[in-house]
């Protein structure tokens, strides 16, 4: 089916709103007019909607929002800042016909299929069997999960939880990580690892491990050193989070049959590609004593493209429609 | 689509083989002529099955085999006996027109909406969500896993490799067993105490970690002796093995999204049922944290049905036709 007025798409997370139009043609889906608003700066999501369309005519009469979290009641309340999405406020409030709220890697990976080449970069091949469900993996605020299960009539898409898994240590280090790790939260689920916050866990514990000086850094700050390699310990850090989201996105794999492939997404892995592609993550992805060749043979790629969610809330309105 | 004729169905295992006559008509799938042939009394699974065809006229034409292993080229090598199946081999000595083997999980799954009321029973109530994946799950030679994902067209079963995903230990208690697995097996999977060879490695650990006597045990000793309550490890190894299943299930929820429920099957739980339904289990498969009230929504129930896996030997052969 085909959207010809433009709709507005928007991807929401802890700390931004991302708003965009897109329409939904023959050839495929394309995404225009890209803002992105700050959360500290509009007390309400609604503010910052309603200060987006003021840009752009005509005014869409449908709209999807990929929101970072769970969504209870058609409703979202973000755990990192003060907004609170409400799908019945907003469809009233802006006028919408129709107004959808997705969950973020539901959106992604309803979009993929609809992205460019070149918002995708292959971090290992594999030999994938067609017809088996594909994994979309990746940390930003939380380590967001979906299924993309083929059947006969299209894709069908399934949200998971599997950021919330128990983590499983490997190393003595890892243990000593995760100690740290339950002083706080006694029930340390990978996403305590694995996500902007997770990043930031596992440097204090690092520093804390280390009898290291205690600088205090946020996830963009550690992605940053680590880049740059200012400070030692960012750089490790970054390594182990590499790492252990190859272990988690492995046996993810095993636990789903994923052997269609996986994509990674979300935004902290393309802050730190570089170091990504050369870490440990592929050598411990497949790591799976006797089911070694099972995860070895999928394919792993990674989504660069910063909007990818908006192509997914374009394409979840079309498919609801 | 029906079978009218019956067809030759069985469950084989590393132990023993079950083999059974079914229908497949419009009031549902019927199997009878069950017999159970022990693996150390055949030479091969061939002779085993022409053994069986000895006993019933008139002789199916078609067959569906459930093997407890992963398929690979159309064979299957069980770990547990010197039993290759070897699909080939079977359809050209024994005649059939038409030979399938499956994975005996995906059988479990296919075979489900096939049951008899009676072959159920409830671990624990819950408010599932009618069209989200079921997750099928049970300790027996492994800990066998997959996915039922309802789909427009009726419902695709995926098998899964869950039993392999790396062990998350909780307790002070836990991380020992999991030391003492890992010096045999450095990668610890979940099967390798979710099994009947997982809950040996449990008794042999506590053995060793309480400084025991070491009585070596069997499965099906530990079993019998943890219901007879004759020995106080297998009482503690059969409750850990227990309160650890209801874990690693509630992660296998949150990684599948499998809100429309848990069905258990494998051979090791009707033999301890009533332990189990007394077990850690439900504590443990909702502890989630945030994630406790989705993991506590899903309603689990047990196959106490010996011959389930037949059903959906049957129902594979029905859909494959």
């Amino acid at each position: 089916m085909t959207l010809a007025d433009p709709v507005l798409v928007a991807d929401i997370g802890g700390t931004n709103a991302r708003f965009a139009l897109a329409t939904v043609g023959a050839a495929g889906i394309a995404v225009s007019d890209r803002q992105t608003f700050r959360a500290e700066d509009f007390e309400t999501i609604r503010d910052a909607a309603a200060a987006y369309l003021e840009s752009v005519a005509p005014k869409p009469k449908r709209a999807c929002f990929a929101a970072a979290g769970p969504i209870i009641d058609n409703a979202v309340d973000f755990t990192n800042s003060h907004w609170i999405l409400r799908g019945d406020e907003i469809a009233a409030a802006l006028a919408f016909d129709d107004f959808l709220i997705v969950n973020d890697f539901y959106a992604l990976a309803a979009g993929i299929a609809h992205l460019p080449a070149s918002a995708l970069i292959e971090v290992k091949p594999g030999d994938p069997i067609v017809d088996a469900p594909r994994l979309v993996i990746g940390p930003g605020t939380g380590l967001g999960q979906a299924l993309i299960v083929p059947t006969t009539t299209g894709d069908r898409i399934i949200a998971t939880e599997g950021g919330h898994v128990s983590y499983a240590p490997r190393t003595e280090l890892e243990t000593e990580i995760k100690r740290f790790i339950a002083r706080e939260h006694p029930r340390v689920s990978v996403e305590r690892l694995l996500s902007g916050r997770g990043l930031v866990n596992i440097h204090r514990a690092l520093c804390a491990i280390e009898g290291a000086q205690r600088i205090s850094l946020q996830a963009n700050e550690i992605t940053a050193a680590a880049v740059s390699g200012a400070y030692p310990i960012a750089v490790k850090a970054v390594d182990m989070f590499c790492a252990i989201l190859g272990r988690v996105a492995g046996d993810a794999v095993l636990s789903t049959g994923a052997r269609g492939g996986v994509i990674l997404g979300g935004g902290i892995l393309p802050k730190i590609r570089d170091i990504f592609l050369k870490s440990e993550f592929i050598v411990r992805f497949s790591e799976k004593g006797r089911m070694s060749d099972y995860v070895a043979a999928v394919p792993v790629r990674l989504i660069v493209e910063d909007g990818a969610a908006l192509y997914g809330a374009a394409a979840s309105l079309g498919k609801k429609a």
